[in-house]
């Protein structure tokens, strides 16, 4: 089928998935979490195909680790699939009431967003985690994996296809994209699709905003700050700082730049340097963090720089407004820290760090969709718009008006015969 | 200014905006309103000068009209400026709050998008309530109007600025863009600018969306549709679809097409026929509709048209799917209406019809946000993200994460040593 085909059935599916009752659309997930056990050992064969043909490509270690799919992680993905049933239907919730005129009311009730294209890195969870985020949120969903995965998401599309189409959801509502000019192919179909997810490079984010008319829900890289203010508490300013750039150094929300306030950084500085070169953290510093402690010296390239690795730069600054400034000009909206025990300082801090989360005395690695509570994530988004910070089901919504009347023109209110009330009814959406 | 320094002065206005206490915003507005009421006679010599210029220019009567200023005008923006300042404040309220852990809390705070460029057509008092809903809601504004207003738009955006600083608002968070050129060079600042609302044609929210990486809040066409269910009142029917078309026939929320399930045309389609009729509505419809009534014939083109104009096209319909199918094809997900005393019907086109707006027995033209009591309008979104449907202030709106901790480290819980509780707060943000 080409893409526009591919697109259309998942439009069309779309529609009927936005009207689907909360049982159907758990059956299926209930169905899905059933095929994905009962057939473990052919998703187990496709993944070991995959891991053996990337092993002689040469694929990375690390990216190896990413790609394995075994008993372990179906039954993660199947626990996560069954803690989606349990999860109230997002759909159909009356967000708002108004009564406009006695007989004329007003509802704003969410429903899904219609098709989503997805376009996911290696690890093959991410295509049951998304899929199945998209299926309770009403969602169509066009995926594409990387193809070193290729194997490994094909059989896990056919199950949860099969699975979904036993329960009675309509045909095309999943569709796995194959090639990259598939996906050159999608950013043009923006009469079928609604918003594009990319979890992948920044370029590639970057790339498909200049290439594509439909929205994109991506975030840019993570470059995110601590910033200890003098009135820190400095062991815990350690703690905090080391699990912030140590924890898991690859990850988007790891620390990449140190901010400290000049009046502690004499005694702040050693304890920190000691802490982090033990574990083997190589540390670059601006000038007058060059007279503290012997590092490297910064350029400015790193203050724009995600490591994603074992590295940290250092800046002193002359009090919070500095820090702010530099978090607001070379950081990336991502995730911020203040450490302090100073509350107005706090407060400073919170509102004027434009970033999608902004935290207080606790490591930048808590900014993620499992911690936060919001069961899986479909991304950590740095846009300002529609979604912010780690996304889950809620980003995949928006919402419809539903307007009752009872045979109401507007031409009644245009000459004044009839007037508004504009009522608060504080009731949900119901004939 | 170059247009990137403009943007770089805007966006550091935002983050003094974001943080503004709502006294300091609400005295902002009453500056302005008091501004306005002082230079009411500069803002109608201005005035004058545009609407000689463009009556010599030879610019069309109804645009003439919509670019008049005058006392009642003015009267007319400074009142809804007052009730602007009646509002809550929209920033910093809590939208959700839940325990991580003990002494871990998360709370997600509304705040502003940041900087909003806005493109807006001839009326002049456009650019009053855009401007002050941006200060309201904490974001910079770069505004360009259109050049038959030029002098309006100037002396204005002179009154508000002004006025705005002398109330201590940050200077740099209103500034007027010039030239269509200025536009060309505002949609690359995407470092800058957070979000751009172009009012205007389809075909320039198009160019907008195809040139700019910055997120777009637009509408496209209002095609809109009325649907007579075949268990309609007629007389409801013929009065609801009358005022659809012909309340005021150049807005983007007139019905456009008309669908009538069959079984109901032979006795409905001469009632609506004559009613249009002597409100000078010309007719075309489809072949079934032909062997109805004598009208003239529609051709395809006619279900993807906005007429704008006092023109209807009509089709007759098997029954309700095909209405949606019809309306899901043709329209333009802007508000589509249906009229009938079956209340299944209404919930089956309700979760059906793909639109930002439905509608059960009532004008297609209550589609506004004055109407839908939200105060002022940014305007109406066919986006399907962000925000649907007429926008008010909480389109401007996005929020941010706030953690507040006491040193926890990612490790604890990694480890198992700590586990989320993931509790609901139900509390505001209070540090």
């Amino acid at each position: 089928m080409r893409i526009k085909e591919i697109a259309a059935a998942a439009k069309k599916a779309s529609i009927k998935l936005a009207a689907a009752e909360t049982e159907l659309k758990n059956k299926a997930l209930q169905e899905i979490a059933i095929n994905l056990g009962n057939c473990k050992d052919k998703i187990i064969v496709a993944n070991k195909a995959d891991l053996e043909r990337s092993e002689k490509e040469g694929l990375a270690l690390p990216l190896l680790k990413r790609l394995r799919f075994d008993e372990s992680k179906i039954q993660d993905v199947i626990e996560g699939i069954q803690s989606l049933i349990n999860l109230p239907d997002p759909v159909g919730q009356t967000l708002d009431s108004t009564e406009m005129d006695g007989g004329l009311e007003l509802y704003k009730v969410s429903c899904p967003i219609g098709v989503i294209g997805v376009i996911f890195e290696s690890r093959p969870d991410a295509l049951v985690q998304i899929s199945t985020l998209c299926l309770k949120s009403g969602n169509s969903v066009l995926l594409k994996g990387g193809s070193e995965a290729r194997e490994t998401n094909k059989t896990l599309a056919e199950i949860i296809v099969e699975a979904a189409e036993k329960a009675g959801l309509p045909p095309g509502w999943l569709q796995l994209l194959e090639t990259r000019t598939d996906v050159n192919d999608m950013l043009k179909l923006d009469q079928y699709i609604d918003l594009i997810i990319p979890r992948g490079s920044n370029d590639f984010v970057r790339y498909i905003m200049d290439n594509s008319r439909i929205a994109v829900l991506g975030h840019a890289d993570g470059i995110c700050h601590c910033y200890v203010h003098k009135n820190a508490d400095l062991d815990l300013a350690v703690k905090v700082v080391v699990d912030s750039k140590t924890q898991y150094a690859a990850a988007c929300n790891t620390t990449e730049t140190l901010l400290v306030d000049k009046e502690i950084a004499p005694q702040f500085l050693p304890l920190v340097k000691e802490a982090l070169e033990e574990k083997h953290v190589e540390l670059v510093g601006c000038s007058k963090t060059l007279s503290v402690i012997d590092i490297t010296p910064a350029s400015e390239e790193d203050w724009k720089t995600e490591y994603l690795d074992y590295k940290l730069s250092i800046r002193i600054v002359e009090q919070l407004d500095e820090a702010v400034e530099h978090i607001n000009t070379y950081g990336s909206g991502h995730t911020d820290a203040i450490i302090t025990e100073n509350k107005n300082a706090v407060a400073a801090f919170m509102s004027l760090v434009d970033s999608g989360s902004v935290f207080w005395n606790c490591s930048t690695r808590f900014s993620d969709g499992f911690r936060y509570g919001l069961g899986a994530e479909v991304g950590i988004s740095t846009n300002k718009i529609h979604a912010r910070g780690p996304v889950g089901l809620e980003g995949l919504l928006i919402y419809k008006y539903l307007l009752a009347g009872s045979g109401q023109t507007v031409e009644e209110y245009a000459n004044r015969v009839k007037r508004f009330t504009h009522k608060k009814l504080h009731k949900n959406f119901n004939l």
